[in-house]
């Protein structure tokens, strides 16, 4: 390929807004719960029944009558008989109770235990209870057919055990964008391992892979990723393959560092992307643009796949000009330290990081103690 | 149970400090590559070989060696005959070589492909090569038998990718603890999806789940979850079978809420903990409480599983005082808004949750616009 192709990389920004402008086709599919753990609803969830489905108490206590309790208090016990176990309370009868159980008939409120004396027969009060406290009405958290999750919600625990409580068995969801994952050039052990390591954060970010068997490329999968022989030099043959399958590249190169290589372009309708088979430059082209695309076609764009948070740096980074800068740290409370990079062999490094921060191309760097934005990594420490 | 079990309500800082007494005896087993993804070092992993093993270009370019290029410039470009494929560079000659190639004999710089122009059989150079410029030396990097990544590391994708290229196939890894999960008394469908959230919620954290069969508890686990019937009400019975096991309550009750019955102890030399059969108070105290002994006896101790951001609060929030406050909340760019919580079915609001932030017990509570530490549940947004 040519020298040209240096100085026509485009910038990082030009690159996520050529990947924020590929089409985000969602197929639709079912997922049963509770496997649907971690993929994104296409369609919302609504309530099969109202919520509660029936006058409920929602402590333990007692269940009564507000009125018979009125002009209680520490200096004015009041005495109620208790009804036998499923009995009514008419005032001033009051019947013991459990949190989520039926509120008795008659009932209005339910003292919670710790507010009465009980005996076998009898409850001594100490205060009034307000007309409908410990209790929950039928329907008043949602009514039957309300939206309990809408469309687009990424499946966590608890919005699957919503799901599961309002009734669902299985949910409409995104389906896996599938990935093709096609090794150009880099030779083994490293390409297996680098391999593994793209695969695992497809997955992460919502994808299916697809490794591609024999030297046809994939043009059925949702994305092409084309890993290694993506730079300028003799044997990097990745463009030349892809143009012979039919593909293009709209733009060979970005303004990053490592990574600066990578390519974006097309085979057919979907998605191709050309990524260095450098282990630091393929993972850090990963983080940083081809990690996008993956959750993009999964439904759940973010730029990142981890959270950021902001960070004191503990010393300097240092990053040429007109070079966005991936910049990884090791981050210690709010404290982040920059990791040496070998220039031959990176992944020492990023192995030893927590997360990483980004150099805008403008910036000759960060000063030591200057706050920056540190998006984690899935090594890392949580907090 | 008795009405005093509240005027013995531990702090939150308490039942924390409980958590972190508890011994962490961290088996030791082998976990193969790349399978060991999200697992713990218990053992570092060293470099099997010098890394790199042989002295190496690390750019596309052309080797030669530096003195052959002294006085280059664009003024007075110099013309190197080049090498046929394989040869030696004595000086002046050059020759082609990728990335990750051995340096040609005699060969002490690479020229990047950008830098020079190529024919056949020449090579003109602009510019002067720095002895060393991309080259990599057998070593450099690491030395055989180095320490690759320490015991304790988490091993993310990089970590596995380098564990792999330094010539490991297996790791020495912390065993996951088994974490028997024992419902007591949360009544179907509420019970089962419960339990899978409960599931999850360990699995993320390192743990594996085992659901006890039939009665008996499971004394041989590293820990025991006791799930529903941990109050005080008629039917709140985990305590007496905790103990009719032989098992025994350190402390029950924390002043936090919701999962203010949450209670700590022992069944033999292992952890037992009582958790509310509520959902949302079992999420809750899952998340502030139970997981950080999970991730604590998996080798990972962190306060919460989820990365903790700073957020402004875009409206209040009340809570009593003499009560820690789990407050769910959504979050919207560095904006957290409080959300609703139903009392009787804290999981609806839950499901609507990007993280929470814990209002301290004796603060009444967060004004709109404070600055707050808000922890990240797994269904919500990443940034």
């Amino acid at each position: 390929m040519a020298d040209e192709s240096f100085t026509e990389r485009i910038t990082l920004e030009a690159a996520w807004a050529w990947i924020d402008a590929t089409p985000a086709r969602w197929a639709v599919e079912e997922a049963e719960l509770p496997a649907a753990l971690g993929r994104v609803l296409a369609e919302p969830v609504s309530f099969a029944a109202d919520r509660p489905a029936f006058d409920l108490a929602f402590v333990d206590g007692y269940a009564l009558q507000a009125q018979a309790t009125l002009g209680a208090s520490a200096y004015n016990r009041l005495s109620l008989p208790l009804a036998t176990s499923g009995g009514a309370t008419t005032a001033p009868v009051a019947a013991a109770c459990c949190a989520g159980a039926p509120l008795p008939p008659g009932a209005d409120a339910v003292l919670p235990i710790h507010a009465v004396e009980a005996s076998a027969e009898r409850l001594e009060v100490g205060e009034p209870a307000p007309r409908g406290a410990g209790v929950a009405r039928r329907g008043e958290t949602a009514r039957r057919g309300e939206i309990a999750l809408p469309a687009g919600r990424r499946l966590g625990t608890a919005q699957i055990a919503l799901a599961a409580s309002a009734g669902a068995k299985v949910v409409k969801v995104a389906r896996r964008p599938v990935v093709a994952l096609w090794l150009a050039g880099a030779k083994p052990p490293g390409a297996e391992a680098l391999a593994n390591a793209l695969s695992a954060l497809i997955a992460r970010d919502g994808g299916v892979v697809r490794r591609p068997i024999g030297g046809a490329l994939d043009g059925d999968a949702d994305a092409l990723v084309m890993v290694g022989r993506s730079g300028w030099g003799d044997d990097d043959d990745s463009v030349l393959r892809l143009q012979a399958n039919g593909g293009r590249l709209d733009h060979h190169g970005v303004a990053f560092s490592p990574g600066g290589s990578t390519g974006f372009g097309w085979l057919g309708a979907n998605p191709a992307v050309l990524v260095p088979g450098d282990p630091y430059a393929a993972l850090a082209s990963y983080e940083v643009l081809v990690g996008r695309l993956v959750r993009r076609l999964a439904g759940r764009p973010a730029p990142f796949a981890g959270p950021a948070r902001r960070c004191r740096l503990a010393g300097k980074i240092a990053s040429p000009v007109g070079v966005a800068e991936f910049a990884p740290v090791a981050i210690e409370g709010g404290s982040a330290t920059p990791i040496a990079i070998a220039p031959s062999d990176g992944l020492v490094g990023l192995a030893r990081a927590d997360g990483f921060t980004l150099v805008p191309a403008g910036l000759e760097g960060f000063a030591e103690g200057a706050e920056v934005e540190v998006v984690t990594l899935d090594g890392g420490e949580a907090t």
